[in-house]
């Protein structure tokens, strides 16, 4: 990967058009000897991997199994260690909640605690996302703001919720309460830096008038607060890469981490058909498309093998209406694997199939693990994807003389 | 890629030879299923192809083209993105114009200005080269020096010269005097570091000097001066790698590359048999020979797919020549590929060879894109190729105990 400051220098704005597609934990493991994607009818994915140039791309490194967030970052184009995107940012980025540069944001649990402030149970019984909602708006009404600053509350799902904290002075060092153990009180938030001191000092007196709010309402008379932090900086595609880039994604978290750099979220529907036909709709706008595909990766967290293989083929049931729009640079991969016998997320490397007019065509009939493991594209990190696709689209100029 | 401290303290001095085989452009795209390399008859290769190990090397990182300068350093086993070469630095070296550690050297373009100072033409109406070496001649001899500064004008071509400033105190960081458009006035040098202030005086005052020496002879009565560079300062291979390295190019802009990193220029003809005889006539003063063929670029670059097929067969058949010298290590590759459907550098990565009695073979029958996909040394950038010949040449030693 060469530094961003020589990607930004080589990379020029022309009319020819990527779509990326993401098929969310695409790569699997064999089982009775075959992957998911080896098991699937795909005639188009195996027609365009004909025309394509194969390979297998790390998320991150070899061995290390990422979080949706650094895949992502790092199929973006971004050095995923540089940009860590915080715990607290990534929750309300998944509820779709706009974040500002300046804000702390965090992740909560509603928790118990007995009389003495002992924590008794440290997800309140997993109380219903209704209960959670009433308590939010309680606290919210409560605690608009302190010291200046403003408190932002919001509902995720049964107990667990997201605090942001916005405001001139904030630093996102700061310690988390939840003391991960029963029978310790809650932790006080202490500054890790002193540039943090009136951000925990506004954390504790939130977790103390929350506390009050919250009296008597066992088993969520308290809350735990973590992963304080803040927004990462990071360059956007259309100053570094010079691209117009749009994201079609069902899920809120996919939304957040492409409007993190710089990507117009287009408002969709359900199913793949519905994502496909909004890539028709917006084609004259942009330049860029990300298109996320979620159930590849809900099935294999389920362990549910012919569940995954009917999403892929579905998939490519739908692919012409991509190719009918003559995409100049077409690639198709998964951001990380999600091997059906591990049902999470894994470090194996993901199928990548990348076809423009100027590829190298591997000669293969498939696009599968195996065709991949012989394609002309090698292994290679996923963050040098971006530049693969920028060169394809022929919009990236030549490294020096 | 390791840290060039690690590898100087690697290398050692042992009378085995290594010869580097560059195909310039060789890298291609397949039209009608085939690239010049697998359209080629190339029986040598293909022989040697069976006792060797195969891979692809980027020249620089996924995605990224690379000019001349960029893809050899990379080669020679420098760091691309560390020793960036100027293009200044590149023009003088490209005409074989020696260049001093502290030369600035520039790249510059007769113009043309109207009475208000406004330029007209960036480029002279193109005048010829020898009005352009009269020109220089004129200039070359009212402006000698200016502040204690030697000035050194040479032709390159049409409107094109090189303007080289040697002495002490000099330093690179000067902006550019091209306005880029016309109806503007030649901008003046500016410093952009305090420590070329005198440089930009230097250039100014040349500028001013010039301008009466050109009065009267539009379209050239004003010169446009850009890249201002000084030679990078690249560790020599005699150090590095404690190699005797000759280079055999019949291009001036590869020698001076060669040049830059300790190379001996050896003076050749023009043909690939010429250059192949140099080799012999040259085998036993030298541990590591650069044998530079041009043009299979060339042809790359004027879509000229029989031409490039051509070239390539043409340097098979004298492939003997160096066989029969048993080289202890023969590496055949390109610096970056020139596909003839891009007419132009691009950045597939390079088909690589690698011979020696050491090597794990990769029991293939031809030397080819393809081929290459499948070969050992698998995808690997171009820079580590220069720890792959010398450790083949049994010329590193063991890192750590």
């Amino acid at each position: 990967m060469v530094p961003e400051s020589v990607m930004k220098s080589l990379s020029v704005s022309t009319p020819s058009r990527i779509v990326l597609l993401v098929m969310d934990g695409l790569g699997d493991v064999r089982q009775k000897g075959k992957t998911p994607l080896e098991a699937a009818r795909t005639p188009h994915l195996d027609l365009l991997a004909a025309e394509a140039t194969l390979g297998l791309s790390d998320p991150i490194s070899s061995g290390i199994t990422p979080g949706s967030g650094p895949a992502h970052i790092s199929l973006f184009g971004y050095d995923p260690i540089r940009y860590q995107i915080g715990r607290g940012v990534l929750e309300a980025t998944g509820i779709d909640l706009k974040l500002k540069p300046d804000d702390v944001a965090s992740r909560g649990n509603f928790a118990a605690m007995d009389d003495g402030g002992l924590i008794t149970d440290r997800r309140a019984g997993r109380i219903s996302t209704e209960e959670n909602a009433k308590l939010v708006d309680l606290m919210g009404s409560a605690i608009r703001e302190i010291q200046g600053i403003e408190v932002i509350l919001r509902t995720v799902k049964e107990h667990r919720f997201v605090a942001v904290f916005r405001g001139p002075g904030l630093d996102d060092r700061v310690s988390e309460t939840d003391p991960q153990v029963l029978g310790k009180k809650g932790l006080d938030p202490a500054p890790l830096a002193p540039e943090a001191r009136k951000t925990a000092s506004v954390v504790k007196e939130f977790i103390a008038r929350a506390d009050s709010v919250l009296r008597g309402r066992h088993p969520a008379n308290t809350l735990l607060l973590r992963g304080f932090s803040a927004p990462p900086t990071v360059p956007q595609m259309q100053e570094l890469f010079k691209l117009t880039p749009a994201a079609i994604a069902t899920y809120p978290m996919y939304r957040g981490l492409a409007r993190l750099v710089g990507m117009t979220i287009l408002p969709t529907g359900e199913t793949v058909e519905e994502e496909f036909d909004t890539l028709r709709k917006n084609w004259e706008r942009f330049d860029f498309f990300f298109i996320h595909v979620k159930k590849t990766d809900s099935y294999g967290e389920d362990w549910n093998f012919p569940g995954k293989v009917k999403v892929i083929e579905e998939v490519d049931r739908c692919l012409p209406r991509i190719l009918d729009l003559k995409p100049d640079v077409l690639a198709v991969t998964g951001d990380h694997s999600t091997p059906c016998c591990l049902s999470a997320h894994s470090w194996h490397p993901n199928p990548f199939l990348l076809r423009s007019p100027y590829v190298r065509a591997d000669e293969t009939a498939a696009f599968s693990e195996a065709t991949c493991v012989r394609g002309g594209l090698g292994r290679f990190p996923a963050v040098e994807a971006m530049a693969l696709m920028l060169a394809n689209a022929l919009k990236l100029e030549k490294f020096g003389a």
